[in-house]
């Protein structure tokens, strides 16, 4: 005789003091059982603020193992913090469930979270769950001490800056269309391109190792997440310069490189996906040599591709030749009109 | 001839940049222009945080105005702030809509957003819009400055404290079952009866004038959001005590007192229903002379209501002559098994 179990389901007491509780190991949590968390011993330089929501099936697969989107809605919020270059302290996690999670689910989810602590020296202090109508979602709110001038600013690029990127761009996108459209679209690689791939998507990397190259170098910097083209229009538009990039400099992986040069629908998706999670910089001229070295020591590669210019134009991409490419769209917006 | 127009919809871009960041005027939000906020000049006393994440259909109704539901969403947040003993300082917002706004409802919600800045003294820092699958949601992290003790915990309440609460309790709860039930259920009551019940249920009043008699007199103190019933017991096994409840002497308005005449029912809801946002204390008896007095001076009522006692055993309510009143439920969980 076969008997099948029905999967124990937790209520919202459980969740939070089995599963929850054992990673709010910083003292100003209090193991999760007030009303709210202390940070205490605040940094002279200030506190960097960030919150990002997540929606399941909008940030994240419905399918995903919920501990990569516990995992990837804390890389991102720690991607802004690295891009101000703050240094991670803690977190607060409201977490919404259309039903009562089974105890593997919520093992599944604070694994995630606790390989998320580990890697990026952040701490669970708070946060609430309720219950969602429709997909699940989270929200965090991440705390990051201030580097000493405060904030690296967005809006800080000048004319005459050189624009760097970290890492290599598009391949979370291209990742994404991979998951989307199915073998098909990656019959050109290895099968490792298509991991490696799928992979940048899953699993953005906040490049904290920038911290100090941005501290002390940069005039404006944000982390790349709604593509390359919309973030930089934005930190033109904040900034109030323009600018101009040089297509094939952008640094691109080798599977992202294949694709590319087998069609211009993938040096789209390049240019206007979402999802990277690398850093853009503006660096005065003077400082460049100064930001390199500095960005090698902490171990993050990063790539010259353009120019600050003048002007309050939409950024110019020029391809071989000094034309001007022409993108379909520029990035991804929420919702739009 | 007439003309019917589409309503104008906003894109997430024209959202942020028209209607929230007119709001954003803490010079630490930078206009809501940067991936992140800065907090400066940081309370040596420590920085009191709190999340509370609200779902349209859950904590507040789909055809609520989307200004009460903003108001509400800061209201139950700035309420932890106010038992801890907290300042309100600043917060951040995510925003998740299943379509792209109105002009009209962005105007609408952000009209809620501003009475409560002026109400609770919270300023916008910053925050994310994204999609919702589903009802929509917000999501609210709020900081306060903390008390110079740090924070008026949950679990301080010892053997002998006395219990107070603020304000009356279980109008919102009643005010919800009006809502669901139609005026059946409020018959017994008169026009303006029923509107004060409706309001407190919309319209939460953080109790921040009791912050200076919670920080100096209180051993333990928390916010009823999901009934005193079951908040009661979370205090008490956080303190790992015991309490008695004198049912007569929980304070109730006219509205309720004449509905918990009429019927059992209505006691029930009263003591198991959720969204008073009343505080609950625990204050030592040399302390109460001190307490009360200090509550008056903030223009709170308080009211005694039991005492703490020793042991591990659930909260007693004890009705007229001694007998223990059984509850049926506890009160409000998201998700129960």
């Amino acid at each position: 005789m076969r008997i099948r179990y029905k999967p124990m389901r937790l209520g919202e007491i459980a969740l939070i003091s089995e599963y929850l509780a054992p990673l709010a190991v910083h003292p100003g949590a209090f193991g999760l059982k007030d009303d709210a968390a202390l940070l205490t011993a605040l940094p002279a330089s200030g506190l960097v603020i960030t919150s990002d929501g997540l929606t399941a099936g909008v940030h994240f697969f419905e399918d995903d193992d919920p501990g990569d989107a516990a995992y990837k809605a804390l890389a991102v919020n720690v991607s802004d913090l690295a891009a101000k270059a703050a240094r991670p302290l803690a977190y607060t996690l409201t977490l919404a469930l259309a039903e009562a999670p089974t105890g593997e689910w919520a093992q599944r989810f604070t694994a995630g979270l606790a390989r998320a602590h580990s890697k990026f020296g952040i701490a669970l202090i708070g946060g609430d769950t309720v219950s969602a109508r429709g997909a699940w979602w989270m929200s965090i709110t991440a705390f990051g001490e201030a580097c000493p001038r405060g904030l690296v600013p967005r809006g800080g690029a000048k004319p005459g800056d050189l624009l760097y990127v970290s890492g290599t761009i598009g391949d979370a996108a291209l990742g994404l269309k991979l998951r989307l459209h199915g073998e098909s679209f990656g019959s050109l690689l290895s099968a490792e391109e298509r991991e490696f791939l799928r992979s940048r998507y899953l699993y953005p990397e906040p490049r904290l190792g920038l911290a100090a190259a941005l501290a002390s170098e940069a005039s404006a910097a944000m982390d790349i997440s709604d593509g390359l083209a919309l973030d930089l229009s934005r930190m033109c538009e904040v900034s109030r310069v323009s600018a101009e990039i040089v297509v094939s400099a952008i640094p691109l992986s080798d599977a992202a490189r294949t694709l590319a040069a087998a069609g211009a629908d993938a040096m789209q998706t390049i240019l206007t996906g979402g999802d990277d999670y690398e850093i853009l910089a503006a660096v005065p001229p003077e400082r460049a040599s100064g930001f390199e070295a500095a960005s090698r020591k902490g171990g993050v590669p990063v790539t010259r591709i353009g120019t600050v210019s003048a002007g309050a134009g939409a950024p110019k991409f020029r391809a071989a030749g000094g034309l001007e490419l022409e993108l379909c769209s520029k990035g991804f917006e929420h919702f739009k009109v």
